[in-house]
């Protein structure tokens, strides 16, 4: 099932994908979800991001092929982040270059939606608390990172988060291709085989941190960044089996 | 005044705080506030977080007397971090220490509390967005900080973010006194006069790279950690001018 949320007139819904129509539903995709009797063109409806989270949190450096970050952590030890609610955008939105950015970079990840409220989740456990799967961008100015000693306010940009377009329930996450595009030109590649720590293990480190809820987002640290990325550019993240997931730079 | 968050049968509401008495109100603080007719003895309620933040940012480093972070931003960059709003916890419950970690501190913060929608606000116009003012204390597994190369996890988890007891909205930040006192001894002061950063500038640069949005918390920065904190410790932060925040450690 691929869950969108959308905009056809007046408030947002949330809907399924059904080839090139979008079946509405009522509820939401954490409680009381049905398929509804209306069905829209997809050409006729703006794609939201498909949830909007209450937290989103990032975990670094989680490719096998990457150096280990400056505090060296044992194996085992994500390096985690968090970017606000209010970096998050939706599909064809601008990302939006903020003037105090000299280099701003972007990173395929997959991210996972969480279904339900947990704590302490075992990895063997973990694909029963994740709804499914949607493709996020890791924006980043590069040129922040650690200027002030923290990764925080280089990610936490508005639209330095974009999601969507759907959520993907059934998907095996263990070996997808993530592709971040720039101009229509593939600019890295890389599947989650190569994860250092694999996606459930990933939700479980997380959640022996911080309570997960309903709709809370967990980028699982395969993608590496591209750029720099100017004003005017097409950014594309496409995981496989998901789509892809398209922005435009504008400024500064 | 002082505007809490409470319950006494059934759903949280909101109040405001009168000699011993709160009053019910019917709204939020941040849009239709109105007094209801219902009083109740304080003593009667259970104060809760007198607001559910989506967004908690922290400011660190701020005092004049710290030394600078590692990457030596340049005056006037704040370091800042977020801290998950499923660490939110409020006064009187419990500051859970996690067995990950085996030196937990806290620290004394003047947190501001969002009233609107803002992004860009010049320091001279900050008051404009700001309710006002409550107790933050921000708990930080110290031995975590900087283990993976980051300060999110370290200060993520869950309980590790007591606010209240109550919104003050009729106060100057500028000369605050924040205290730390652990099993009733006084640990640290410090006031808000020595902030590098005053309050509204704090509030100007963050609303440079986000959008706030009201409940959205600041945490100014002013605090220094006391600990280790441990099993039993009852830990209090006073903030001049809005009163006591209490915990008290369980566990691991």
């Amino acid at each position: 099932m691929h869950i969108v949320r959308y905009r056809i007139d007046g408030p947002s819904r949330y809907g399924v994908l059904e080839g090139s129509a979008v079946i509405e539903c009522g509820g939401t995709p954490f409680a009381g979800f049905r398929r509804g009797r209306r069905r829209h063109p997809l050409r006729q409806v703006v794609l939201l991001a498909p949830v909007l989270p209450g937290k989103i949190v990032g975990v670094g450096v989680n490719r096998r092929e990457d150096p280990g970050p400056p505090g060296e952590p044992a194996p085992g030890e994500p390096s985690l982040f968090l970017k606000p609610p209010s970096a998050v955008t939706g599909p064809g939105d601008p990302i939006v270059h903020p003037p105090q950015s000299g280099r701003v970079e972007c990173a395929a990840e997959l991210a996972v939606v969480i279904r339900r409220r947990c704590r302490g989740v075992a990895a063997a456990r973990a694909h029963e608390v994740i709804l499914g799967y949607t493709c996020l961008n890791d924006v980043t100015a590069r040129d922040l990172l650690g200027r002030d000693g923290s990764v925080t306010r280089a990610k936490a940009f508005d639209t330095f988060c974009p999601l969507g377009p759907s959520i993907v329930t059934d998907l095996d996450p263990r070996a997808l291709t993530l592709e971040t595009w720039v101009n229509g030109t593939l600019r890295h590649a890389v599947s989650t085989k190569e994860l250092r720590l694999p996606v459930e293990d990933v939700v479980a480190c997380v959640s022996e941190v911080m309570t997960l809820l309903p709709g809370d987002v967990i980028a699982t640290g395969a993608g590496a960044a591209v750029g720099p990325i100017r004003n005017g550019d097409r950014v594309e993240v496409r995981v496989e089996g998901v789509g892809g997931l398209v922005n435009t730079v504008v400024g500064p």
